[in-house]
């Protein structure tokens, strides 16, 4: 299978996640990465692109100057990677698009509602394929989960329990210039949601992606606990969700002890389903009156979604950066059969799309004013 | 140290609760059964009384006559223990405080608000000792986790989350003819909270006993998924707690995989602590940018409260038996006290009261109002 | 069922294990202390006498006194508990049996090979009931595991790893005056092994209780790592079990981070179970290439073996004193089937033995000759 | 920093670990595979080389043949690695080594210990990088644990208890004809060692590689619990370490419920260290007398090792390809060090080489046999 060619937006020297991305579009060998916008600071987007073995005229000073260069080139990267932070996804986001390149672009999907709107329609327009990074959705069990939900194996979903819990904000790290903090804390680039927006767009989509429900409406209650933040850094939310099943939602960036402590658990009329990120190859499943299993990414017999997920045997644990890449895999695969003109294998087709992340978008902006309300509840597609 | 006379309502052949009591005043030694009104069916009455060994004319047919008998005799009950359905505490507890005698009541107080502030005012007016089982605060980890807060070693609480999910009523269970699920779902017995009354109480007392604060308002969400239910068997709450923390619980009788999975987590400024009823020799506390700690009953520096609930060496686990021992155990310390006019040993005195008690039964009716309402928030101390 | 009237020897104050005995003789209500020979000193052994409200002329000064004292009363004690050092285990076992008491014996059974052999024999020729406290047999999912293997539920036994490890004595406690470590390191009273003593006659008594093999020959490295201990405190070693089965065993005093982790695992041809002793209400079972189950006290449809040992529902943990008494409650119906002239329950009639003791004492034996002669292979019943 | 090219030996379609192999060769982009002789079916060989976009004049149908071409090339590969199976190391890695390449070779070195002194020798003499891929002392938390014991953190370390338990070939798995199975179980092909030599050579490498202690002598006792198996499937061992210390190692492909269950465990006089495979970003850390620790990967200050090896933030799981690719990692740097006459970064040279394979084959011999002897103690360097 040929390797697609791959240009980058964010991700310079000194960036998070950009470094995550380009690992997951190794891992699989499906892409190569061919060109850059990668710093908003020209001299700093040279040097990451050195650093990355690009060629020094690929290395673009922005953006626009990078869709404009590999557009003119017969070897033109056909995909691009969106890793800067939220308010510098739509333009690059909707330029590429139009542009005909098709994009996986991080989450959350925008900086507001209207953004992610706008994101929508022109993917819609274009249809080139977009993938969202909600890269939880990437791990075996958590497909394993999803399989098991839709055929019905723990029965119609009653309750849901979603959790992301983190620490690295319990104190005002943002004052100290630590740059990943900065930004995540500052409305104007992340949003209006702290944990919110950070956090609550994994749970949210993570809850919709392995029930297959949609959430309905919100009511929140959010904080700001660190003195001056100007987002919430913990929220407490519940949920309606489509079906009639109810559920809570925990974000938080201030319970110390926890890192990156995602956790689910869905609970059906005959059975129930536990997973943690942090323990992902794992998924604790109870039949109603039985004792509960413990399924292991690659033991015994499970689902075709989850084996499509798995690289390795059992008892070797794949992680984060594996789960990150089936993401990769799957555009790939996607963008593949759009070009060939075929259907793509259905186990590449379930990463999310716009479409997931303009539900997040709605979601974070229910959530927040149900919250400024003073706790009320707020359907998600009700206009503000 | 002289054992006490303890008397005994309900508890008789097929019940529950009433054994756990028994085996839990026997376990330290300070309490003799001496006298019962086992049952409200005088042949089940007498019959459970010889199974017990106790005197034929002390198993007793109705409380009634078993307080009137008791105190006609020199070595007449000192203690009576009220073992029966919620909707039968109040009376028997009542008549044995104005009769002069102290009570271990189980939980919740009562049937009605209405009743708890009764008992806590004829519980004030006669000085008799109340004790109320909520028996999880008797772990010691539980205490060492209180202690812990008191010292301030997580810093100023922000957030609390506490559930405790079952998964014994996912099924109709009341109309098999169970008589556990019958008189739990039956509110004319259990009261206006099903999960909330049962489970709810035990979380809010919990947490209130931890953190040294108090719920002061709610926002519940409540839902009966077996069709056909009174009470709810599922309830998502929003906490606004004492000095500005928040907090969320969550109860359940429908989580499948969920037997008794009661579990308390506290975030302060500068730490966390996590702890689990079904493990609950162990209590994790993480100091903000340290790794977790691990603490365990009996190992390395814990508190004199912590110490105080211990019997055996680290690595031997107690369990529920002995936490509810400990509460009897504190019960016979207080009694003791005030008869001999001596203040208590200050590490028995932090058992549940009817004060307590109270504050649980406006704790469950604020959530169903909340819930009836649709979502709102609720003071606790405000009259409906 | 009418209490057994119960007389102690050994367990005055400061001791540990009679505390235990006596919790768990209390737990299930059917035995009454009623004697004591509790301590050596008899100053001590009188107002132990009186801390446990012994009526003074039956706090006796030694073991032979309580006998003779005890016999001469209609309402003498029935059974004896010897808690006392190793060393002290023999003389007043066999007076008691001779003198037509039952008796339930601390483990390990005896000081030496010879003693294990002559109670035995008494024990045989009296008639009593011997019951030997190996007391993690009490467990209702030891009781499980030890049904699921008589089952056939994981085929033939292939291999048993157990091992028992501690940290208490890394430092050379028994300097320091502790009369815990000062018997425990002391050959005179402990016998000739240490850990192996202590530690490895528990992990080879579950072994072959679950199993239902016999060791029948031991390889052994043992050690004394703290300079100056005269027994060992780590051990390592190779077992070879009836029916062609191998396993290995370790025990420690010196493994900093461990408490009492005794733990038990055992592979079949057809699947695995392993226990964990200080998480005792769950027993994990993998099924060979399917999802490992974890069983938990109560939960789904265990053996009745595990149902016979389990006082409360599931999710609320019974632990090691409910273990303990389990023991306490098999021996009573013993005890009241022998006098009745009558066959015991059968699932009482599981309890440890003085037989189960003398192979212990075998197995401690050939593992200390094994190890000095630097570690060759030692037949359990060859003559020495 | 530019990137290696790399030819691989074995790897082609239906095998398992070149894969792996390729994977941790991408991970951190400090590789391109540029030729392969991927399969000793010269058909497979072309196809396997497509299926990677070798050029086809590069996918060889042999090593001789490749090693031929590659330096024939200006842009020949710079680095080989062998991903057959163990008798087929040899042979390649001599070749390579002597044309001039370095090398990265899978466990264990080779077929026989007169292999490894051979390649120990050749690799001496030439003067090329050797690494061997003991991955799993590529994890994070493997390296803190050194760094740990080599600080002195735990003390003098007296125990070592070592595991590695699968259930794969619990049947005869290899009747059936799966080609994992079938080499694995076939003396000439996999060595005199069947579960010591595929499991034990890990277990012993990473033992060493944590302690810096050397097994000097084994006492072990081996099985082939399969009928007509002709390696063992199960062992026992007793270990004598350098500096006093013992240990306790267990491999076997018979124990049902386990996947991949190494797992280490280290003793010291002043503290514990557990670790274990399947949850490999946690690392248990037990001072005597204080409360256990569990340390995780980035969370709080931990070794430079451990930074060394950490690619993303603390809760975001790294797994078993990430640890693989730490020495793909560490063997850039040591050949680019090579190349560039400088000291290699001191962080990459802890990778394991051809002097700790052949310990590895040393031990796996000494371990066989001990156990054909029936069990007696074998020095590792002793001559047989």
């Amino acid at each position: 299978m040929r390797r697609l060619r791959l240009a980058m937006v964010g991700g310079g020297r000194g960036a998070f996640i950009g470094g995550v991305h380009r690992m997951a579009a190794r891992l699989d060998d499906r892409f190569t990465l061919v060109a850059g916008a990668l710093s908003a600071d020209p001299e700093k987007a040279r040097a990451s692109g050195a650093d990355l073995g690009l060629h020094p005229e690929r290395a673009y000073a922005d953006y626009a100057a990078m869709i404009a260069g590999e557009r003119a080139r017969a070897d033109g990267a056909e995909v691009v990677s969106i890793v800067t932070p939220n308010h510098a996804h739509h333009a690059p986001a909707k330029a590429s698009l139009e542009a005909g390149l098709h994009v996986i672009c991080d989450k959350p999907l925008a900086l507001t509602v209207e953004e992610a709107e706008d994101l929508a329609d022109v993917a819609r327009r274009t249809g080139r394929v977009f993938v969202l990074t909600h890269n939880y959705s990437g791990y075996p069990m958590v497909r394993q989960a999803r399989a098991m939900v839709a055929a019905g194996e723990i029965g119609p979903v009653r309750v849901v329990q979603v959790e992301y819990p983190q620490d690295w904000l319990s104190a005002p790290l943002e004052a100290t210039g630590q740059k990943q903090a900065e930004w995540r804390v500052d409305p104007s680039r992340a949003g209006m949601g702290g944990s919110l927006g950070d956090l609550g767009t994994h749970a949210h989509q993570i809850l919709e992606y392995v029930t297959g429900l949609r959430v309905e409406a919100v009511l929140a209650d959010a904080q700001s606990f660190v003195t001056g933040r100007r987002v919430d850094d913990n929220a407490h939310l519940l949920l309606r969700l489509s079906g009639g099943a109810r559920g809570m939602m925990w974000t938080s960036q201030v319970a110390p002890g926890n890192d990156n402590a995602l956790r689910l658990r869905v609970y059906g009329e005959r059975g129930g389903l536990e997973w943690a990120q942090e323990h992902p190859n794992q998924l604790r499943h109870a039949p109603l009156g039985e004792a509960p299993r413990m399924l292991a990414r690659g033991v015994g017999a499970l689902s075709p979604a989850a084996a499509h997920a798995t690289r390795i045997p059992s008892g070797h644990p794949e992680g984060y950066l594996e789960a990150f890449a089936i993401l990769y895999r799957d555009a790939a695969e996607r963008i593949l059969a759009l070009e060939e003109g075929r259907e793509p294998d259905p186990l590449c087709t379930t990463t999310p799309t716009v479409a997931d992340g303009l539900r997040g978008m709605r979601f974070v902006r229910a959530a927040v004013i149900s919250s400024r309300a003073g706790g009320v509840w707020k359907a998600l597609d009700v206009p503000t």
